[in-house]
């Protein structure tokens, strides 16, 4: 359960409304690495997280301090956006009809979708969706992805920051540049402290490990004759998890002659074949369709009997 | 410029059609972290990259590669969609045209939309979108969320290596869990050579770094006076780049007494207001856009004189 | 089934080219409550209401008109895009070479994609979607959702109505404000005619209401100790069908000792996992996907005995 | 900014799992009614609320609200997708490798993606995306939207409500029904207030009602010779704000002669035509385009004068 | 302006219900090539048709049918969709609660979202949206992709109509099947007619053809050595404008040595580079952006001189 | 597999910078008819491919270009993002802090999101889908589809050509241009080729053909009693399959006296009805999903016994 305290974490007052500065700073807000997507995944990753106390806790943590900082660029955003700037001759040239169709570089749904505030969308306008988060129950994993989220998050930002001489704005802003810089860190924490506690060898995402492809798992495949890649530490000593020394392979060549080909395929499907692989197998009225009744059917009948 | 070679990678051939694995593995094909979210992300990554030489041969040459990981999932996915499998009593069972309604797990479009191949779709059968996909044109904060790819993509990798018992699927899946290990690695040791090459002083994104606030770049603040999430690494010791210690702040306060509140409203954008901030301060026709008129004449009049 | 009439319902003349303004006006057609969304939504209303006579005939009668609109807007739009003023020095400049980068808000795709006609997509040019529409086959709860979707689309274009001066586009928007204005009643009024004739009995959806938790219907809890909402009208009196008092619970407190963590997750699915909930239940290879295996199989082998 | 405590609003304890149930539930985690939308769409018009005190309180104290319901139902999934069921007879069933293929209707993501938990996705496993979401910043636009989310909200969960036998389940949904029954009719209540507070004269959303055309705004026009729509409530009687007697149109005819044609093409964007409407007008190199040029240069050109 | 008649075009009886044929044949209604798709578009492309008379009339006779023809799926959908089957025996076990979970292929959402009616969406669940169709303003282009989109929803039908053997449904199916044979005629028939009528030479979308590279235009690239590409008419013979011999070009090369490789980049945007192609040219703040600004700027002062 | 030169297939050296150039240029890299469609459509076109040789190999060909299409854009379009232009004024003009805010028709996330690169979105800066692409199997329908698509590409790429002056994007422009015109030859004379061969009699896609309905495969209906499309060649002579002579109907009746309703709805689901279609008839617990139920089981059934 949540709880709100009507006070901003961190003051958003910017020094006078920039409605073209609001446009890019949407990216902050709604964008694949704003604000709320670190809200939602941290949000989600808590929710889906097995192991209560320090990590539970920590990871929701955090999710609540990321709703905070919505509420931080939302606020930022409306203020940006006050119908007209202070001084008396931008005023006026507001104030003239005449330039209604002047809107560099603003965003319209400011105006007509908010009527002054801050959209749920990046800074092409396009609508946050939750395509952009991950919360895959496993903490090396999305500790990894939280930690580039947050690399990306603070690239964004200071780019951003860059682009404003707002005295109120770049306050602010600076607050996010260092939270982003901590939470990196938080996040490379605990992984570190997942192998302390044995959540993880070596900090790679290894399940299964026994049963991979055991040279595939330290080869660096080249696929350009005139590559200098074989330059790079990834392309030779020792590798991360210790077990191997990479190989480094110049022009790799196909490891199989398996030719990418479809199987011949159902005639009631329509699908262009010219007989070359022989008869296609029909299943009942539509090929593949048949097959997945086959199958459920079949393997019923073995619980079944 | 890129060419083809009519041979896979690595082999894709299934003991027998299995339309319901089928549906599974377009999670690795065309999900959130599918084979062709990092095919890609690395193509454009590799595009973006602004150094040349190891650093962006290496992009492509792994991006090169993962077009080829699209291909050869597709050919598995439309093996696994043969009309028919081959035992004789499931074929028979296939025959019945009762049977029709029968769907248990199957993806209704693999046979009405491709007729039996795979689609650029994910396991719940949403199309994939570029959203999924990052390149900054920084290479760390791009490596960052290349390592978390490899590592969410093989998570899955290895849960639907789990869900199939079929020989020639298990031997595909181990090449491609092998190859992100590896990959996982290479990202990694990409960053590593980063901070030799001096892009980096610690694999911190950190760019503005002098400009950061002081204090809330190395703190931990818990919103929820019941957390332990002051037991973890992340809330004590030094920082991972030597500059400070942590702080844990449990129970954390508002830093300010700003309080989320946007200001008067344009009284022509029809927002409800009470008046209690004084009057809204209207644009020319609609409060925000007429402010970035002002804006924008304003400065150009500046740069003309 | 339908036919066309070769005369729009009411005119759309601009009085002369706008680009700018056919930009802002592509949220009235294809924006979450432009002409597109209510078109739809009552096309499939009426298609899914099982109430033949007064209800379905008013419902496809104003589905109908709605087509009529986005044919409006696309005429007015099209207008407003035609290929150059009509005043001389604007001509001139238009043929001025050099200013062709000045793309002062016009949207690019209404030349590179349409060649000058409107695109079926919102002012961020995101295109529509069906998921702005709901038709749930309940009319209470869709004429709720329609009073919502005119009350909106009214607002935006009464603030677009705001940023134009053209006496051309002034009149037809009068119009479609108009209609909104009258369809907003339109579906209030048709909220009583369901209480007259018994489809409901006051208008709020209550299906299953026999079951619903006996103190939860009539209680607002608030979560901040400094909310002032306790002073409102939704925070006291009887509530509106008239079976309660509300009540007021300030700074509300969990309701249950229930803390919000997962199971024991099934070790083959790699979650991370400290063992301190018991041993998680594996299903056959895959967690989850097992024990839905075997819930199916158990209520098939019951439903055949 | 907000804060976290470590309970359930409400318990979310199912009698045991059902990933088959946990995949129609997704549709009130995430579908375009679910406790996501009613979370952000509240949060948002919290954040954009320019009353201070009840009203912005009320907003913001449902908003925190409906965080903790998103809390409790990604429990109550997590929950039902236990990886085995308790009955004997079911584990056994479940551990048979030859049903592997058998998915009536579980949600494979649930397995894949998150390692069985909840998804932030519909039942039909599309993403949630802030399409879903409404705040304008008119208080009566937007209450009239949430009673019809609420409304919708309701009738999809009561439908859940009968799909399912599990008392636990039942018992959460019970609870979260009532609330959707307070909720419809705090917000009503909440459109009382605003009538009260004189924020709305009548709750019809009315802005610019001095502009729209004096016939439209009170008349049924019925598009179907043979409609019975005329004896609805809606086509009678005298309109909710009082002001006229609605009339009902039968057999509506275009209230104009003028027809839906885009004006003669800039012929340098190769639209097809036959020169009937005479000579196209370019604009610069590309037709609309060069007439935006022109209105900003002309209008820049005013304001500088 | 449109008018309803109600009636459908033609019947929608199914013999009896099925709800797993229903959820198959949403691809019919909301898919990519469903009925939503060529309704919209065609009315698109008639609203946006320059050549009023036999042109415009067309489409826009067309688009109204296909309008119908959404109606006629929508309806059938919803009758298949029918609470119960006649026969006794289903009856019987549809009554036994113990099944619940047994949802073998059936679309969640056709209860719990529509209550028993089609929805906007596709056979995997997706929301239709207008990213699916096109109206370029090119009567060329636009019956290119019209006869394209009759030849992929027919094949989509044929498809469907091999998946059930209910007669009233292939009824309905066989009407649509002739349908789709028809149109894709008369989109072809369109091209002879606008070749007739003067506005294609010869059915080629060649506008600027007289700036095209003259080799490249009739040049068969293969990029595989192994390639039997050449074998077939469109690497050998006459193009079908006539103009040109094709040419065939096996293993194809480079036709330049610029390599893929951006500029310096602007120091302030943070993108990692290593110096060796010189300094990086920064705008204001941002790089790119003060780019834009220069060029805007300097554009508008050469107009205004 | 696939592999890389690192030479672009043509040269990509735009004069100098312009950043609106590149944001209209982005409809050409991510756009509904961008290189990224043509390229992914191909690939997938080819991966599905049955019939292995020339066919395939075809295929394979131009979508391996079309890799190296996407290549040629995005340098171009970084090359056009460069941090400033070379002429002095505008380098100080660029140089003016007071202009940040102009910002005309750039795309902001060209500095916020790619650092200076392209995007992987269309010019409204939409990222691309793969809702976009087809693949059916069917080489015929698939064929139509791309000369479709090519006609598009090909006309957007025209426009943009007019929009610039640029020297060296015009050179690239023009190959693309030449490729576009060969392109949509090559799938027609694949048409050809297909008839020629056998895979289809007349190019008009017909499977299932001997059941279509007779009449309604060689019927115009209009739909509008004012129309004139009877003047056109598609509404009068012999279709294209030379089967009929086409019918003109004006003024189109319905076919049936069939309405378009649906069966009354299962009491469970709360659907508004008024009884008058008789007693809607329950499944289980909940409508549509007590049949289908009810079909699997029994259907399963049959196939045990």
């Amino acid at each position: 359960m949540f709880k709100h305290v009507d006070y901003l974490q961190f003051q958003a007052k910017p020094e006078k409304p920039d409605a073209v500065l609001a446009a890019k700073m949407q990216e902050l807000v709604g964008g694949q690495f704003g604000e709320m997507t670190v809200m939602m995944q941290y949000l989600w990753q808590g929710w889906s997280c097995r192991v209560p106390g320090k990590y539970k806790d920590m990871i929701m943590d955090i999710a609540t301090e990321e709703i905070g900082h919505v509420e931080m660029l939302t606020t930022m955003l409306a203020r940006l956006l006050e119908g007209a700037p202070n001084e008396a001759q931008e005023k006026a040239a507001a104030a003239n009809p005449m330039l209604g169709a002047v809107m560099g570089g603003m965003n319209f749904q400011h105006a007509i979708v908010t009527g002054g505030g801050a959209l749920p969308r990046d800074a092409a306008g396009v609508p946050w969706n939750a395509g952009y988060i991950v919360a895959s129950g496993n903490l090396l994993s999305d500790f990894r992805s939280n930690v580039a989220a947050e690399a990306q998050s603070r690239l964004m930002t200071s780019r951003v920051y860059n682009m404003t001489d707002d005295r109120g704005v770049k306050d602010m802003l600076q607050f996010n540049l260092a939270r982003d810089t901590y939470h990196q860190q938080q996040w490379l924490l605990g992984i570190e402290q997942l192998i302390q506690d044995g959540f993880t060898e070596n900090g790679i995402e290894d399940s299964n490990a026994e049963f991979e492809h055991p040279e595939a798992n330290h080869t660096f495949y080249s696929f350009d004759p005139a590559s200098r890649a074989g330059e790079g530490r990834w392309a030779q000593g020792p590798t991360l998890n210790g077990k191997d020394e990479i190989v480094y392979v110049p022009d790799a060549q196909p490891l199989t002659d398996d030719k990418p080909l479809g199987p011949a395929p159902d005639p009631k499907l329509f699908v262009t074949y010219d007989g070359q692989m022989g008869k296609g197998k029909p299943g009942t009225a539509a090929g593949a369709t048949g097959q997945g009744v086959a199958n459920v059917v079949n393997k019923i009948k073995g619980a079944l009997e």
